[in-house]
C-alpha cells in the first residue's frame, strides 16, 4: 500500500489547496473588493470589534497549527513536513464543512514560544485547531490557549481521536453485544491521543482500561510519587497490576485501542482476547497491526484509520463538523458533554451497526452536518 | 463616494476569499490527499527540506502580515480593522498573479514580538508580505526579517508605494517633457512611504526633494543632532531650507506626491506649482486632494490611488507580479535594481502616456506578468 503511493508522489506534486477571490475581479468590483470599499469596513470594525466576525472571514476561519513534533504516527520530522498533512485537513474542512483552514507550521517546538505566537496570530481567525504536536507540551499549549483565547482551541490529536474512537466503540460493543462497563480496555500509547481516548472513555462509563506507553503499562501504585498526566490517566482506570507487554495484557481483554506505532501485535496477540475482540489499530500510515491479521487473529470487529479498509476511525470525521458547529455558534467551549454528544451523533448515523460498518464513511456528508448540529 | 459606500456594507457582508481544494474529495482521491497518501509526502520533505517546495502550497504561498497600526490613510485602528483590507490584498495577488495569500493579523505592535512571530509562521509560506505597519518599527521590522528569513520579506507600503510611484512619474515626466533630475519634487507624508518614495526616486535621479512631516519639511541640517530615517531622508535630498507648510514648498515646484492624509490642498494650492505640474494624490481613501479639484489647480498630470478615477497610482501595480516573480525565481533578493526595473516595466506597458493614461490599469492583466519577468 505506502509501496504502491511511491509513484504517486510524481503525480501530485504541489499544492492541495489553494485560495480564491468570492468573487470575480472586474472594473465594477474593484472599489468593493479593494479600496476605497475596504475602508468603509474597516471602519466600521474600528468601531465595534466584534463585526469583524460579520464583515470578514473570521467567521469562517480555522488556524491548522502544528510544529511537526509528531506528525502522524511518523514521529517528530519538523514543521515543513507537517505541511502535507496540514493541507489534507484543510482539505477535508472545507469540502466536508465549508471551513476555511489555513495551515500554519512553526519554526519553534517551544512551549510558551508556541503559545505566544498562537495568541500573536489569533485576531484573524475564527478557530485553532491544533495539530500533531507532542506529549506532554500538547497538554499545556491547549491548556493554556483555551484558557487565554476567546476562540475555540481544539487538540485535535487528542480530541478528535478520542471522540472518533468513542464513536466507534458504541457501535462495535452493539455489534458484539457487550456493555461498556463491563469490557477491560487496553490502549497502546499514553500521548496526545492515548490520553484523551483514555479519559473520554471513563468519562462515558469504561471502568477497566489498561494503558501502556513504551515502557509497559502505566499503574496508579508505581506511579505513587509522580505527577503529570500519565499518572493522572493510570489512576483515572484505577489499575494497579504492571504488565510489560501489550500482547500480556491483551489475554482476557475485549478492546484494544491502538494509538501508538505500527506493526506492533500480530494475530497470534489477538487470538489472546476474548470472543467478540474489538480492535482499532489506528496508528498512521502504518497500523498497529493490519486489517487482515487482526481478522485472522479472530476479532469480531476490526478497524483502522486508514481510508482503504473498512471502519475508518479517523478524526476526519469530528473535526470538519466540530468546527462548524462550534464557529456557527461563536462558542469557545468544547466540554466533555460536548465530545460524547459528537460521539453518539457520529454513531447513530449507522442504523444498523455490523462487524465491518461500525462507523460512517468519513466522505458521508451528513456526518458534518449531524456533528455541528450538537452545538445548537 | 465613501457616502455611497455606505450602502454597499450591507450588500458585501462576509468574506472576500476562501479556501479551496485543488482536487474533488473523492473515494478515490481521499487515500492522496489525506491519509495515507500525505505520510509520503511528510517522509519524502523529512529527508530533504527543500522539497517543501515543491510538495506543497509554500511554492506559491504569501503571508500578508498587519499589527493594523497604519490602515490605509486611517491611522491606529487595530488589527481586527486591517482584515478586511488584507483579504483585498488577498484577492488581487490571486486574481492577478495567482498568488495563495492568507492574511494575517497580529495581537502585538511590539517590534520584537512582531519579528518573532512572523519568523516562527514563516515556514508554510514563500513570502511575506508586511502591511499596514507604522513608521518607523516598519523599517527595523522588515531589516530584521530580511536579514533573517530565506523567503523574500516585503514591506508594500513602503517599496509597493515607490515603484508605484516611480513608475507613474516616469510616464507623467514624459506628458509634461520634464526630466527626473531638474524638477523640484515636493512629497508630503515621512512615514513608511514617504520614506521609500523619497529614496527611490533619488536612487532614480531625483535631485530636488522636499519632505514633510506633520510638523513641517525635513531639513538636513536642522536634523542633524538626530538620527534615523528621516534625518536619512532629509540629507539624501540635501535640502537645507525649512518650510512650515506644503502649500508655501509648492511654490516654483514641479511634483508634488501625497502619501498622507487627506483633503490637504485646495485647488490655489496647486495653482503655485510650475507649469506642467504633476499631483499625485494617493492616500486612501481620501485623497490629499480630489481629483476634480487637482484638474481645477491646472494640474497637467492628476492622480489618485483611487479606482474610480483616471491614473490609479496603486501598489496593485506591483506587489501581485513582484511576488509572483520572487516566488517562482526562489529568490529572497528585491534590490533597488529590480524595484526601478520594476516600475520601468510597468511604465512601459502604456506606450503613448496621457495627461489622463500614465500608467496601466489594475486590472490589466498584462502588469504582473512583466513585472514578474524582471526577476527572470
Amino acid at each position: 500500500m505506502i509501496q504502491n503511493s511511491k509513484f504517486k508522489i510524481q503525480n501530485f506534486q504541489g499544492s492541495k489547496i489553494e485560495i480564491k477571490s468570492r468573487r470575480r475581479l472586474t472594473k465594477r468590483n474593484l472599489p468593493i473588493l479593494y479600496t476605497p470599499g475596504v475602508a468603509e469596513l474597516s471602519r466600521e470594525i474600528a468601531k465595534n470589534k466584534k463585526k469583524v466576525f460579520e464583515l470578514t472571514w473570521k467567521k469562517n476561519s480555522v488556524a491548522i497549527v502544528s510544529d511537526g513534533s509528531a506528525i502522524l504516527g511518523l514521529g517528530n520530522l519538523g514543521p515543513e513536513a507537517a505541511l502535507p498533512v496540514m493541507e489534507g485537513k484543510s482539505v477535508l474542512f472545507k469540502e466536508l464543512a465549508n471551513v476555511d483552514a489555513v495551515p500554519i507550521i512553526l519554526a519553534t517546538q517551544d512551549t510558551e514560544k508556541i503559545i505566544e505566537t498562537v495568541k500573536n496570530i489569533a485576531p484573524g481567525f475564527g478557530g485553532i485547531n491544533l495539530e500533531d504536536i507532542s506529549a506532554p507540551r500538547c497538554f499545556e499549549i491547549e491548556k493554556r490557549l483555551v484558557n487565554e483565547l476567546d476562540i475555540p482551541v481544539f487538540h485535535d490529536d487528542q480530541h478528535g481521536t478520542a471522540i472518533a474512537v468513542l464513536a466507534g466503540l458504541v457501535n462495535a460493543l452493539k455489534v458484539v453485544k457487550k456493555n461498556i462497563r463491563n469490557v477491560r480496555i487496553v490502549i497502546s500509547g499514553a500521548g496526545a491521543a492515548g490520553t484523551a481516548v483514555t479519559k473520554l472513555l471513563s468519562k462515558y462509563g469504561a471502568r477497566k482500561i489498561v494503558v501502556f506507553d513504551s515502557k509497559g503499562s502505566l499503574c496508579c501504585n508505581c506511579l505513587r510519587k509522580t505527577n503529570g498526566p500519565k499518572k493522572e490517566i493510570a489512576c483515572v482506570t484505577g489499575n494497579e497490576k504492571f504488565f510489560t507487554s501489550v500482547g500480556e495484557a491483551l489475554e482476557g481483554a475485549d478492546v484494544f485501542i491502538g494509538v501508538s506505532t505500527g506493526r506492533l501485535l500480530t494475530a497470534g496477540d489477538i487470538r489472546r482476547m476474548n470472543k467478540g475482540a474489538i480492535v482499532f489499530a489506528m496508528s498512521n500510515p502504518v497500523p498497529e497491526i493490519s486489517y487482515k491479521e487482526g481478522k485472522k487473529g479472530g476479532a469480531a470487529v476490526m478497524a483502522t484509520g486508514r481510508s482503504d479498509f473498512p471502519n475508518q476511525i479517523n478524526n476526519a470525521l469530528v473535526f470538519p463538523g466540530l468546527f462548524r458547529g462550534a464557529l456557527d455558534a461563536r462558542t469557545n467551549i468544547i466540554s466533555e458533554k460536548i465530545k460524547i454528544g459528537i460521539a453518539l451523533a457520529i454513531a447513530s448515523l449507522v442504523k444498523n451497526p455490523k462487524s465491518d460498518k461500525i462507523v460512517p464513511d468519513v466522505l458521508d456528508r451528513r456526518v458534518a452536518r449531524v456533528v455541528a448540529k450538537v452545538f445548537k
